[in-house]
């Protein structure tokens, strides 16, 4: 099962592919859609949407798995979040995938045991975890981070009948 | 020029089609597109998209208007409305619309000339501006609201050289 995690932002998308084999998690790729502020917002969501169908007919996940939202600054960039995020899941809900949710703390306990982990130990964790290089950039590390949360619950429901 | 002016909401999406012809008004079509709260998030936005999509192809508008938003009961709702904002943004950029926004002040007071108007009197408004044989829904009556409102803005745009 290949696994597309993705943290959305209205700059900065990190996306992250990993396959499941059994027990073992293997890394695809993982990297960052790059969005320029000073276009139009409307060609940004269209060049979201275009990045992550492409990443999808490159990598043919099955999952597409996102972190739920529940704290933002203001109405203004919670509504900007939820453009992006919008553009992704329509992206993605064309495509077939099935999407999927978890909070901030399932995807902490689901790397790190538990839910106090800060941004850099999560990094380490994932480049341990997968085997990487080199850590990888901050919101790509997010997205691996919610694709291995939801290989791990598929792991969890199985092991419930 | 065809304007499209739409609605957003995750339940109910209003539309509205007028066609401006020198300092004349036509009004084209209106109507919802109705989402099922129980189907899953992904299947309602794809939905959106979709119907979206086929309004654009059966009228051709070249603008799509929307109404800014500046307040929101809570972060989930405001994520709601921006899922499905960005799944309309998506649709309309794909076809190679532009697309404009408008504070819910500059709406109302393109329609009645005040900023301080009823939900009820603005439906009145709109029946009597496009001469409507009845009151359009209040979210399409809305939604004719905002394309309405682009047209007058237009109409001051070219008055100043």
């Amino acid at each position: 099962m290949v696994i597309l995690g993705v943290d959305p932002g209205s700059r900065l998308t990190g996306f992250g592919i990993v396959r499941k084999e059994g027990s073992s998690l293997i890394h695809i790729d993982n990297g960052l859609i790059k969005l320029n502020e000073k276009e139009p917002m409307t060609k940004r969501l269209v060049v979201l949407f275009r990045e992550v169908q492409k990443i999808i007919k490159t990598f043919s996940p099955e999952i597409l798995a996102l972190e739920n939202i529940f704290y933002s600054k203001n109405i203004q960039s919670t509504l900007k979040l939820g453009h992006a995020r919008g553009s992704i899941i329509v992206a993605a809900g064309l495509l077939g995938l099935k999407i999927f949710e978890y909070t901030p703390l399932a995807v902490k306990q689901a790397i790190t045991g538990y839910g106090g982990a800060g941004k850099e130990q999560i990094q380490k964790m994932i480049k341990t975890l997968l085997g990487l290089p080199q850590t990888a950039e901050e919101n790509a590390s997010d997205a691996l981070a919610v694709a291995i949360c939801h290989a791990h619950s598929e792991k969890i429901n199985k092991l419930i009948p």
